[in-house]
């Protein structure tokens, strides 16, 4: 649900924890880094981003790495929040939403640099434990929904009663492959093909057929 | 297949295109790689691995980007020849065989340390098409691989008749989501679960049962 990250600068589901000030610094932050790329960001470009002075950000963050482990730790709310609403659907089609959302067919340019972003700070989890935490945050986060989902299809007749935790494994690293494919390398029909072949999957092996 | 790039470093199967010198030189980027990362890769760290002098990298080489290209280079060839040596099984046995080498149940040091160095590179393909190309090369190598290997066993009759070339995609895409998924969060027991989980939809999927 990477490609929603975009969405997430304007979301307003997860205000009451952030104050002003952190969310502008870490939109601006998003934003430095979608044209700029996370080696080429500096807190006096984040500045000249919001129009202010590199003080007004050391105000609020003490270093580049805690204003980029807060900018995680807004994706992983973000995560939280927003793909709550797509699990209130049927199971079928709840796990069909997180599925499409996981890997949807066409990116815009904006979603497209977010993606490589994140891959960018995700390659950098040796050189920071906090990174870590959270990317092993948003793994096990989406790798829970996709199991809720599945245990409530299971209970509800709907699925076969397939191994949950397994099966949800399966189905988050087969969409992070997909994009992590996407974003680094020029291979415009695999997303597609995967999808294909993940929902056929999904079809088979969980559905109760009749 | 990248937990044999530290093999690689030993293997003798590709030596005909490289020169003794570059060799040594990408090997020695491989290593300063491996324990200081991407990011900390300078020239004078090589040529000081080499026990040479800066002089002597640029003889080869002209710039870092330079040698970083051939380095995967280096790595595609590897990928070409040493997984040439699994295919040769049974349809059944070679697909459980690349599945494995894929998503390995445990890395040791080093190798977890060349996929993270892999997979620093990969999220650096914005800023350099060749790097862009190389992984682009890597996706479509062990793509082929997995569906020549299923093309195989459709026609042998082990496999029923399945769009190969999707299954394929679906099955790299899982693989390469619980690599990355493994070197960057702390959840020691995904990979293993993604394997069974990948095992059983090959069992189920292809494998013709009588």
């Amino acid at each position: 649900m990477n490609d929603h990250v975009s969405h997430m600068l304007n979301t307003d589901s997860i205000e009451q924890k952030w104050s002003d000030g952190e969310r502008e610094i870490v939109r601006a932050t998003y934003r430095v880094m979608v044209e700029h790329g996370y080696s080429n960001l500096s807190i006096s470009k984040i500045a000249g981003e919001l129009g202010k002075t590199k003080a007004a950000v050391y105000y609020h963050y003490d270093s580049k790495e805690e204003l980029l482990v807060s900018f995680l730790d807004f994706v992983v709310d973000w995560f939280k929040n927003d793909i709550a609403e797509e699990i209130s659907e049927s199971p079928e089609t709840a796990l069909n939403n997180v599925v499409e959302s996981l890997i949807p067919l066409e990116l815009d340019d904006e979603t497209f640099h977010g993606q490589v972003v994140l891959l960018e700070l995700r390659s950098q989890t040796r050189r920071s434990e906090e990174f870590r935490e959270r990317f092993t945050e948003i793994n096990d986060l989406l790798v829970g929904i996709v199991r809720d989902i599945i245990e409530r299809g299971v209970e509800a007749g709907a699925f076969r009663d397939v191994e949950a935790p397994r099966v949800a494994e399966h189905i988050v690293a087969t969409a992070n492959g997909a994009r992590i494919d996407r974003v680094t390398t020029d291979r415009p029909a695999a997303p597609a093909a995967v999808r294909v072949s993940l929902s056929s999957y999904i079809d088979s092996e969980l559905r109760q057929h009749d």
